[in-house]
């Protein structure tokens, strides 16, 4: 792995080096917490291709900051362990042979106390070399990355928990909070947008990731977009209008997905005698028709959107309007395929797999959502799913 | 199914309309005339899902005149057979159940003469239709979209074709014309355009698709595009190096695709004593170096390019520099999703299936290739398929 | 492939010798009469992986004699096609690569006509060869099972065409004669026989196949068998009773077959307001209650004789009552697994590869069918298929 | 479920109505000291659908004495919890639906610590039960039914650990016993049975299972058995000539096996450069070539045989035989497919779904292995697995 070229790529100023060690602790510390009210069988669920067990997101973290930083810049330091390399990568080609995506579930060593031991380790010396005043600054980009990339693993724990509890007849509860987005207070309106060029792409001091940057421009027609997300009760309106059964509304990939997989109504949600209710991290609530809807994949989204006879934003324009509503509560869907922007390149070596090789068959998600660490994302983030994944905290904002 | 606002949606002017009952009876005639060197036997090939027998795309064809001109306006119309409508729809949902996509070839009848006696029959209703000069403007503008459509499934019945004679361990030719393409004469350039904004889509005169449709500003960043498409020699460099094992040029879905596929050289290839050969519609003959190279997916051509330290062009980028140089022999694999236009909107009834409900997990292709009638294309034409698909005469023109 | 050992375990007498050449231009013809009804396109049917085009029967069979034959007795013998043997072995290992079993629907190539000519070039040498009267011995006894091959084959044609014809949206028919079997006239009652020591297995003089020799005993407690078939009428009242639906009456991995094939009737049913239909190869027609039900899998042969609180016989039980009723209109279903007889060797060679290795995971079938050839079955006979397939005409004879 | 018909189906004595109480305590017990060396973690692994995670075979043989005795023969009883039912249910059809067999090792809940209380619940009122003097008959034929399934569930348990264990490059160990058979010492023979009529099945007192039962006459020809079971260095033998590769050794079916899961040595086997290697519950350790052999399928056993010019016996010839030799440490393959014996009835309600469900597709196995309950087997015991599995402590005894 070629490290040299890092800074170039990534970019950072003093106000964020200054604050990197405070940061690295925080962001640790509150991985640590966050797994509290798990007991030791929760850590290796994986009940799906795309879900991680808990205890494999607590190695993995720890691995990213070893793999990338200890191993180059401590010097003399040695591994904790010479196999967690080969169990904690979690899909960089660079560093050789993984274990397999779907099979983590399946190894029950190390332990979770083994994992803990693991990450005391890696950060006793990654705070001793933070300590120490001499900071390459290809390592601040680097740790940079690798904050924010525990701050995705946190979201990822949230949401892989979720969906494995979702299927246990005994109905676990992570704890009190649902996280449910209430109602918007604000009145219904579109924002009207002018024509013209518009900059997209980080620029400025802080942090970003490869796959915004390249400042460029981007000629939108005017358009107009929602000041408001889509509601839970707005989607059951689609519903009672057999929006699930009517062909025009949905792509042709998607109906193949609706048959196969008999989807008739969205991720978590099921039909009682007294309603809809839905599946959260406190367990089955009732759905409530204010709140802002979630756990939609693309294609359900499109076809929503179809059938309001608008559609959903590029991201380009979702961008560009980005100032004049809020957001931060869901990951928003944008028309967007997932694209490198002109002049895009990726970094050599392993950090150049965190983001152009998913640039096909994605869609393009902008905002936040309810378990996206503060301050993690920002008007110009990018984040990306295939086409037919919901169980992010997933919604819809309409444009036209 | 609604006709009436077929007209806003495809274009077409005076001098198309005087000409088409000539180019109907053109096109037709040419389906006809192609499947000649054929036996019944062949008529029946569907070596995969994504092939058609040639028979079926012959039924086909007629059925689209049948069920979207003489079912409407020719009055009295009485169809030929009552389930042809069942056997010869391809994929559109309006009109109701259909035979599988993958079982086209498990129907020995209607026999091939059957079939053609359905064409016959088609044709003396059509032609009596046009000769009576009581020509609705909606109908102009469908048989528009049926003489192109009948060319697209005269393009389609070579490459599948192709695919099915390919199979065959007997080796049959279609013909003389191997469908190669020679070498490029040109001195090989970068082609630099400007930054600017740049008008894409369709304009004028003509017939166009509807995904051409919304003339719109496209602003574009200077770039390079070659004046010359990639070939076999250079190809076979990639392979020579690596190409296909390095998984730092391949998406990670690519890869997946790679693997699970066994696949380390290009769809009809083979590897003999006396070097590189291809399977061709003359049968099997030498990779010449010189020539273009074609049957490649989009995962290899984005993997053959970022081996060249170059790129593939976006849509835009190619249709804004397409008067600068040579195109037609290749359809050529954009970086672009295919996705809408702003302000598209798909045409209200079953016109509504033909390009709308496919944009999601495709690519855009542009240019023409070998097998592609005179006439049908044009810059603005978009083309579009899965990456993994190379059936079909594609090849790669790189930008930068 | 070692021929010398032939005789031995195939058993034929002179009798069979002197009519081997009537027997072998008898089978011939019949083979070539039997497809006269087909057009060209139905020659290429393969509408599922255990059903074979009408052309490849017709020329696996000649090949057959080719390989075993011709180019071992005739002297100088030159193949017709030096590629024919790849694209015409079923499953002879022996013989090197082929064309896999689920791609003999893919080959438009050679044509009908050309594999009349292979047939046609095949029997010129083969009758010269037998009118030579230059007979080997071994040779007499490949022959025999090269028209018993044939035989079989033919039997496979009528199985594998109705499947195909009953996808056809347009219902053709092969003729006139449905092949459905009459109602028994017999009063229905139960055999009773007796305790001991029974013979099992061939002896005497003519044609038997090596599954069948090996002549044992088989010690049997007392059972009951049935003179008659099941009917279509019985077989209704256990659908009324819910009988697809009662776990307790199936086994496990039926249970498993019928939920993923969504199975709840026999193959071929349909109904319709007028009642049950069949299809057949004289086309659709009602389900006559008092005819003997056919086209039924061991999975529910099964659970039909344990919801009539009764069981299938054993093939011992069925060989050894065989005598006490009539039999030759169904395959009937046994609860034998196909096993080798005690003392059973495979022959070395191609032969060995007949039946030996299909004795694992299959059931045997006792009798012959509607479309067995006249002669070709006996008492000692034995048929197999895996309990989960029912194209071939197959029925249930109880027994307690 | 009806219970009243059990004791004619499962025979037991005075001898072990007095012990049922200690073996009761005695089987309970040992399936807790069994888990012991286990984390929390080893709790839910289930690395594949036919393997079950240790915690639910914990709950599951506990579910069996609440559902099959205490709610039916303990006064007013309150079941622990109202979900654990659905949870822990295997595969018994009469009690509804069930969590998926694959999705067993996706519940993190109930923990390990609440299936310890449930077992405490269950063995407190059972011992209550026991002790009341109060037994009905058939109680007493159900809780043997029920102390020999949960003697079968903890066989279960250390060949699914070990699979669980082998897949993980950590290379845990459960113990220091590695549960390899040693050499067997005695001189190898051949034993010959004579012809005759022999009594198969159980007879006697004491416990059996219901497919056991039905003594009934079987007529056996002459045959051979050797007095030892195949080693590691026969094995070797096979493969070193070729034996995975040689198609006339194997069935048809099992070449499919072997070509789609690349299956060119045992399970648990690996090459390294000191020879070969298999994980054993202590880890991996070199294969000693006089050990027996073990974790072979049957597909692998019978071409082994083939291979030697040699059977398998069928499990009459093993019964028959079975003391004039040692058994106990293998699981022997039979020539038999699993059928009920002449005149089974399985037994109605729930209990008849133990075995006979099973009765197809299944090869039956003799003897017991290295991790089967002291006095569990017997010389009538028969055992059952599908022909390609291979995680029980399998092994091969010849005849011919």
């Amino acid at each position: 792995m070629r490290l040299n070229n890092y800074s170039k790529h990534y970019r950072y100023t003093g106000h964020f080096i200054m604050n990197l060690l405070n940061r690295y602790k925080e962001v640790r510390e509150k991985s640590q917490k966050m797994v509290e009210p798990l007991v030791a069988e929760d850590f290796m669920l994986q009940p799906a291709f795309f879900a991680s067990p808990p205890k494999w997101n607590l190695g993995h973290t720890s691995w990213f900051f070893e793999e990338m930083i200890l191993k180059h810049f401590y010097k003399n330091y040695k591994v904790f362990h010479s196999l967690f390399g080969f169990i904690f990568n979690s899909y960089y080609n660079s560093f050789g042979d993984r274990v397999g995506r779907d099979q983590r579930g399946d190894l029950s060593r190390p332990t979770v106390e083994e994992v803990f031991q693991y990450r005391r380790y890696v950060d006793k010396h990654m705070i001793e070399l933070l300590g120490s005043g001499n900071i390459d600054p290809d390592m601040k980009t680097i740790l940079d990355i690798g904050i924010n990339h525990e701050q995705q693993h946190q979201e990822l724990f949230f949401t892989d928990l979720k969906y494995a509890f979702s299927l246990n007849p005994l109905e676990p509860a992570y704890g009190e909070n649902a996280f449910c987005a209430d109602a918007e207070d604000q009145a219904p309106a579109m924002i009207r947008m002018d024509e013209g060029i518009y900059g997209i792409g980080f620029e400025g001091e802080g942090f970003c990731y490869d796959n915004e940057m390249g400042r460029h421009k981007v000629f939108l027609h005017p358009y107009e977009i929602s000041n408001k997300l889509v509601t839970n009760g707005e989607f059951i309106e689609f519903m009672n209008d057999g929006g699930y059964r009517k062909f025009e509304f949905w792509h042709d990939d998607a109906l193949a997905w609706l048959t196969e997989n008999k989807i008739d109504k969205p991720l978590y949600w099921r039909k009682t005698d007294d309603g809809w209710e839905q599946f959260t991290l406190a367990g089955w609530q009732a759905v409530k028709p204010a709140d802002i809807l979630t756990h939609i994949t693309y294609y359900e989204a499109f076809a929503f959107a179809q059938w309001k006879g608008m559609r959903l934003p590029t991201e380009f324009e979702w961008e560009a309007a980005a100032g004049e509503f809020e957001w931060g509560r869901r990951w928003e869907w944008t028309e967007s395929a997932y694209l490198p922007y002109p002049g895009y390149k990726k970094p050599e070596g392993a950090v150049g797999e965190y983001n152009g090789k998913f640039m096909v068959n994605q869609k393009v998600l902008r905002g936040a959502s309810v378990v996206t660490s503060e301050g993690h994302s920002r008007k110009t983030y990018r984040n990306f799913f295939h086409p037919n994944l919901g169980w992010q905290f997933n919604g819809i904002r309409l444009a036209r």
